[in-house]
């Protein structure tokens, strides 16, 4: 290749970055993902599902169909029931929390691009155009998975501890300032949704990993707020053709 | 009633109580409790398993039969796979767990007192012949429970950290060793395992509720050792006549 030439390229190469890579993490390139009404009947009989449940980490590049998907994100973490009574009323979900507290978000990594799962109306919600499936782990196969969880907590949802010593006679303080959940009610919860992720994925035939993480450089990728905590991964796909 | 007889009585229930007191906390006064082989098919179909799962809190007297029980422990951490290959060779579970340590204990509380769950060969050991059921939870309705789960964590199955550095050119450390699973790797390993008892009570029409513990008067009453670590509890019994 001739200097001249290469120098030419080199250019073009650079213009072309400096014009793509912006736009490229920009998650207005990506649109929001309407899923289909979840099924939320049928499936594998439960204790069918528990005996096949296992982590297998090799995965196909075969994507998985909008309906799988979206059934799926339902039995990770979605909506099963009207506004719950108590303290802090919600919709419920397949997968409890720590006071309720619902403090879990999904993040989902497909190969286009991060994704926020919103239960109410469920959907997903673009948050960055960039592949960081490889980011969620240092083996490799986590980034040929059709799609990679990365369960983030937002602490910003922790109640606020009573600002100061209530005076005698004051009314007593809300159960859940005076107790507020544990520092790693977090990992429990991320477990509760990481098994139904692993029961879904038994019975559809896909497989199935949950492992830890590069919390900061995927906060990073993410362009989390402070408050906002990743905890761990789970890669999703169809298994490796023999 | 006379006096004389009264106090013939109370020293009746005197003497009878110093001889019994020390021998009911004694595990020697429970027989290991010999479990049916699980039914590891059937059940409600998952999707609909998922919509059924909540948390109740309220409980019936009525005891678990001995086969609902067997299903309930196989399905909540029970072997469902022959010896996995790997670093640490073991049966596979229905549950996780950070590098298949497997170090999550399920302690049951039942009326009688306490058992271990041995998945392998599937069965009940005593642990202290000791009603410890209202003492997993201050809200009362945990000690009118069929049982209630405690989740231990046994700190003494990680993996010891390397000894000192390795010279230049010795042989590289094992996996295990060069990265141990984080410190809060028993909550999610917890969660797991608590969310297939939720989806196992939404399937066979019984109520669960997880929750956090005394964990310093647990591991006192169950006279565990210092490496294991009371986390979280599990209450699971059938629904109060309406």
């Amino acid at each position: 290749m001739k200097r001249t030439s290469f120098h030419s390229l080199m250019r073009t190469v650079a213009v072309a970055a400096l014009l793509a890579a912006p736009l490229a993490a920009l998650a207005q390139d990506l649109q929001p993902i309407a899923l289909p009404k979840p099924q939320t009947t049928g499936g594998m009989p439960l204790m069918d599902a528990l005996s096949a449940r296992k982590t297998a980490r090799e995965f196909s590049a075969d994507k998985l169909p909008l309906q799988v998907l979206s059934n799926l994100l339902w039995a990770a973490f979605g909506v099963n029931r009207a506004e719950m009574a108590g303290r802090t009323p919600k919709p419920g979900r397949t997968a409890p929390s720590a006071m309720n507290l619902q403090e879990i978000d999904l993040y989902v990594a497909f190969p286009e691009g991060v994704y926020l799962y919103e239960a109410v109306p469920h959907r997903l919600v673009p948050v960055v155009a960039k592949d960081v499936r490889a980011l969620t782990n240092r083996n490799a196969a986590a980034g040929t998975a059709a799609l990679c969880f990365i369960f983030v907590e937002d602490q910003d949802k922790r109640p606020a501890p009573p600002a100061k010593p209530q005076p005698a006679g004051a009314p007593p303080v809300k159960p859940e300032a005076a107790a507020p959940p544990r520092a790693t009610s977090g990992e429990v919860d991320t477990g509760f949704i990481g098994q139904n992720v692993y029961l879904f994925c038994a019975s559809e035939g896909l497989n199935a990993w949950f492992y830890g993480t590069d919390r900061e450089g995927l906060a990073k990728a993410l362009n989390l707020r402070p408050g906002q905590r990743v905890l761990y991964g789970q890669a999703v796909g169809y298994p490796k053709k023999k």
